[in-house]
């Protein structure tokens, strides 16, 4: 594909609610683009009955458009390949959806189409997570809408209920559980007491985990999406960096099965939330009561939880990843699209002021694993341990011991990650392996 | 408030795009109408940002106007309020947000604003129920959105979900729990191990049941929201008479022990499904697997499940009803309104082909308690009548016997509801007192 040339040019006639016919170009024609394709021929008829307008499909940019079939053709006559985007950009497009992934060149032909007032819906997270500011203040620039529903959470339509319908409700916390691969590997560790690599090797296999599965089981991939979803909930930049992140590589059989025997589930919990005049942010497997919701999303699902005090909870459950499901969340944005004022969500929704704030003051429960050695007083020397750094024990748990090593579980009354820390520090000369883990209490 | 003379006009400059504010009338200022205006002022920056156009809550119609207590007056100098909707119809307003209740006048009114081509938000689930082919007609007719989020299940934004982000995806299936006062006791009678009286009693005198409950707990309530939300998953019009509908009344302490000791709870279901070419929908307490989400659902809360091919399956909970919450949805339609383009969501979404089927030949699993005279045969008795009728059972239990009479719960395999009922009256000379459930499988 050749490179853009950039030119200034004037804001094109681009979704003038006057046109009848609202031409969209695809970026990129693999499962995403092509199912995309295929659902807005199939619903073309409800989608001018919802919008007043008929959307056509009338360009897809793909690497090699003499080589590439379309499989629908027979219902679009008006469709073509092309394999430059200054071929799509000269074709009398009125939206983009880019669905290529990868930052170059998407981020490129975005500014391209959005430079010429040229709304684009996109499913690209890495795009969003990396360029968002970029993105944002060129489509504010340029009048052109910028939706992004398909980058997070796949099917599920968090960000629209976010911009939209809570535009004018006050968010005070957002939970998620944003990505499918870990909550795979957490489910299946549940359900079948398997270790977390026979986990992850079962979730290879069946195509759920990445040959290198870095990102998702170390939390990278869950701290993307929580950027973009608490920038939106509390109108703040939130960046990547500024999320606390632990990921699920620590979280043994046995921490499964002791929550499992005190009524709860570990899941990878991305979180965000007002404290005071700051917003807190971080992602690690976190406890939370079987009875729950979130405790019941199973496999590769997502679900996102946020909470204020105008419309109490609202939860949201889907896929969190597919093509066909990806493509569903991209047509959404489309009708919508086509259904928008000229001034309509065309400004960056991340320039609100609040500050962000360190989750380390934070008081809550924790979760506390220990293996101490087998021998009298240990018990007493964890329990002043905790004393002495004034936290309050709910339950304590000794296990049988094996091999000279006795394992402890301890549940917290609510108190600070940095107490916790600093209690199982305090050794006495032994070593004490500790997996420390908040209870979300919901 | 006095009638509103409906004269012929020309439609108004009613959210025109360039206008830079937004003159927002309250049709009723309780708890509702003064949370939405609250809600408003205290989010018009945000709203700004989102929709790039200023809201401005100019007029809100009550009873008495001179005897009404504006609390928020000091925020909002342009603020009065009237007792006749020709002097709101006069005022230069752009956006009506109905928040009476009741079908009359409401209707009257809403009629009027739509005729005058200004966009209604309403939160009137009786008069959407009743109503709304005339009210989507007349919208239709004069190009005025008509958005009624805040109208089923409160804060839930299900019908954006569904007029919008499922626009070009196809829905198989919704489920939904829509009714907060059986929700309340169903829970609490699992909860408690109470019956059905008590629990009743009990949401009675915290104000979660009316003191006539008849509408929610013989689940009429429930079947107006199926209406209203089949209508706009399948695009069709579904009426509540073509809704087969069973109330609570009849589920039993015992039903809720037994469900429990095989894994299922029992809630208050309203579905409707694709079946070959036509919808079907009924309303009935169901049992669902405890690990499905659906099951998680308690006390008032409301959830609504929606499947389909391309995006699987989504499901979200939250409040069903309240003043704030119906307020935020109220707030959410605004914006939405607010951001529209002018032939966005103005046509009637009720209009499809597809003819209601009778849930009759539907095959489902089915959960069965029969009340059985304690002698020599009865078991026997039974089952043949289920094999005459082709029933092939999964599980029987029999409860140990109390005055001459045994329990059977009996869970079969998929089959119909008529074979059930066949069966179950096939008693042999003796009365065989049952109760049958639907057990849901997803």
């Amino acid at each position: 594909m050749n490179p853009v040339t950039q030119t200034e040019t004037e804001p094109s006639m681009a979704m003038n609610p006057a046109s009848e016919t609202v031409n969209v170009a695809l970026l990129g024609y693999g499962t995403v683009g092509s199912s995309l394709h295929k659902l807005l021929l199939e619903h073309r008829d409800h989608v001018r009955h919802t919008t007043g307008r008929t959307v056509d499909v009338t360009v897809a940019l793909v690497r090699d458009a003499s080589r590439t079939r379309d499989t629908h053709a027979h219902k679009n006559n008006n469709f073509r390949f092309v394999d430059d985007m200054t071929a799509v950009l000269d074709s009398d497009v009125h939206l983009v959806a880019e669905a290529m992934g990868g930052i170059e060149p998407a981020r490129e032909y975005v500014l391209a189409a959005l430079e010429r007032g040229i709304p684009v819906v996109t499913a690209n997270k890495q795009l969003i997570a990396r360029h968002g500011p970029e993105l944002f203040a060129t489509a504010e620039r340029y009048g052109a809408q910028l939706r992004f529903e398909a980058s997070v959470c796949g099917a599920i339509p968090i960000i629209k209920m976010l911009r939209e319908s809570l535009a004018a409700s006050r968010v005070d916390r957002l939970l998620g559980i944003l990505n499918g691969t870990t909550n795979y590997i957490l489910s299946a560790m549940t359900e079948h007491g398997s270790s977390f690599n026979a986990a992850l090797g079962e979730a290879q296999k069946l195509g759920y985990a990445e040959p290198d599965p870095t990102d998702d089981v170390e939390g990278v991939d869950a701290a993307a999406k929580l950027a973009i979803l608490a920038g939106i909930a509390f109108h703040t930049g939130v960046t990547i960096d500024s999320i606390r992140v632990k990921g699920i590589t620590g979280v043994d059989a046995e921490d499964i099965a002791c929550a499992d025997s005190l009524d709860y589930r570990i899941k990878l919990i991305g979180r965000a939330e007002r404290r005071d005049a700051t917003v807190i942010a971080d992602v690690s497997p976190m406890l939370i009561a079987k009875g729950h919701a979130l405790a019941t999303v199973a496999g590769a699902l997502n679900a996102v939880y946020v909470s204020g005090s105008t419309f109490d909870e609202l939860m949201i459950q889907g896929p969190g990843a597919g093509g066909p499901q990806t493509a569903s969340a991209l047509a959404g944005d489309i009708v919508s699209a086509m259904g928008s004022a000229p001034s309509f969500l065309t400004r960056d929704p991340n320039t609100g002021p609040i500050p962000i704030g360190s989750p380390d003051l934070r008081q809550e429960r924790f979760y506390v694993r220990m293996q101490v050695p087998d021998r009298p007083g240990v018990l007493a020397t964890v329990a002043q341990s905790f004393a002495k750094h004034e936290i309050s024990i709910e339950r304590v748990i000794q296990q049988r011991s094996e091999n000279d090593t006795a394992t402890l579980v301890i549940t917290s009354h609510p108190t600070t990650a940095g107490a916790i820390a600093a209690a199982t520090a305090n050794n006495d000369g032994d070593e004490w392996q500790t997996t420390v883990m908040p209870i979300l209490d919901l």
